[in-house]
């Protein structure tokens, strides 16, 4: 019976990380939710970028880029010089407003 | 004058970040929030923690204990029998309720 029980409180554990654990996998690591973050203001181009993110490498910040795009937080757009590339915030990645937020008011307090 | 109005923005896009880098200092990572989570319920020796935290190896879960008891989220309290040591988890860290929460409707509906 107890260990009837102890499975159970580790299934109901384990259930009630997984939505947090996704949430850590999309957002989690050093980089994604800054660079979310800097694109909040306006779509930028790679180097504007970089500058923005300080301290990140262009190497890190394309991967990083990569993963947010295949994530669907942001979207590369061409422009009509064909040439310039701007990152920019998909309306999905505001959905984030709220983590953002209590992350941000958590942090300020703290 | 745009010069002096892109230092600004940096400076307000630097200073908007910084309450958010601190929230993810402290409970980034891939095993932090697993481990806060895990306590929740009750405090647990070490085994049954990492039992409780699934993929942990014992070195990892022992410097993470290490790094969240010097942030003030666990304590370790020794039972009267002066072996064992529980983990448990400090008021202080129920401050994170919002953030968890919030992380946690991010990632149920996404």
């Amino acid at each position: 019976m107890k260990g009837k029980q102890l499975t159970r409180t580790k299934e109901a554990c384990t259930e009630s990380l997984k939505p947090i654990e996704d949430t850590l996998y999309v957002i989690g690591g050093k980089w994604k939710l800054r660079i979310i973050i800097a694109l909040m203001d306006s779509g930028k181009r790679f180097n504007e970028l970089q500058r923005s993110v300080s301290g990140i490498s262009a190497t890190v910040l394309s991967n990083e880029l990569k993963e947010l795009e295949l994530n669907g937080f942001i979207e590369r757009r061409i422009l009509a010089d064909s040439i310039t590339t701007i990152y920019e915030l998909t309306p999905y990645s505001h959905t984030l407003h709220d983590v953002i937020q209590s992350m941000n008011d958590w942090g300020k307090m703290h």
